[in-house]
């Protein structure tokens, strides 16, 4: 995908701004307090390649440990993968059924828990656990640190989606 | 730690709005475009409990696994128990140089990576592995999820540190 103009601009108007004005502020905590879960609803208009590049640009700027930056960002808009990874979805969650009790099932099992197919596009965020090599800055005792990183990539991205 | 009104009045200010202005995204992308890690420079002032209450306040409205709420937030202001802190950190420093190259262990070396005994506090962000029982929703076949989510509580803390 091309380096979108919008968000360089974005990046110029705003880095190496070390102050931050109560409006900055306030549009943080805004994003911080209104945040919520969203599996529905989706518009049902395509995504503009702009507007899915600015996010995935910021979502590059997460922290990483060690500046390993293990995550690909995978755009999903075929709908026959979407059906496929909704298939191992139904699966998984037959299987999550029987790990409730008999009284939790039944809410359970009513619960909506995604919105893969209504979407109009599925973002798959993945962790290469071998990037940049065995032996990585702050991810010598804890490996998992590398999945964290990739943890940070998806708040960073989900945070600037609304 | 008492509420604090400062937070609440935040919240009330920005709770509930479902549109993001122009200056509410470009506080959000700034915050993303000039994030970095900081081990040195810190302010010798105390950080005023109001500050800390804001910040905390904040992290606690990070996404979790099912609701679980996995975290608690210890803040250390001890000089002797960030003594034993960074105790720990150096133990740790000293097997990590073994685990590095013999080219690279000397920059390893020679980087800072902790501001253990220079800040003012310290905050420990905890993940009670157990809490709210062994079956939670969307943390079925991933254990882990628990463990994401006090990584998103650390995001939201530092994202409003600034």
């Amino acid at each position: 995908m091309k380096q979108n103009p919008e968000s360089l601009t974005i990046m110029d108007q705003t880095h190496a701004q070390a102050e931050f004005t109560e409006a900055d502020r306030k549009g943080i905590y805004k994003a911080i307090f209104n945040r919520r879960d969203v599996r529905g609803q989706f518009t049902s208009e395509p995504v503009d390649d702009d507007v899915l590049s600015r996010i995935l640009y910021a979502a590059h700027h997460a922290p990483s440990v060690g500046y390993m930056q293990p995550s690909n960002f995978l755009v999903v808009k075929s709908d026959e993968v979407k059906r496929r990874i909704h298939s191992a979805f139904v699966e998984a969650h037959e299987e999550a059924k029987a790990m409730f009790s008999d009284e939790k099932r039944e809410l359970y099992s009513s619960l909506k828990l995604e919105g893969i197919l209504e979407s109009p596009i599925n973002i798959c965020i993945t962790c290469d656990r071998g990037r940049t090599g065995p032996t990585v800055i702050d991810r010598t005792q804890l490996k998992a640190m590398d999945l964290y990183s990739s943890v940070c990539c998806t708040e960073f991205l989900v945070g600037c989606s609304g």
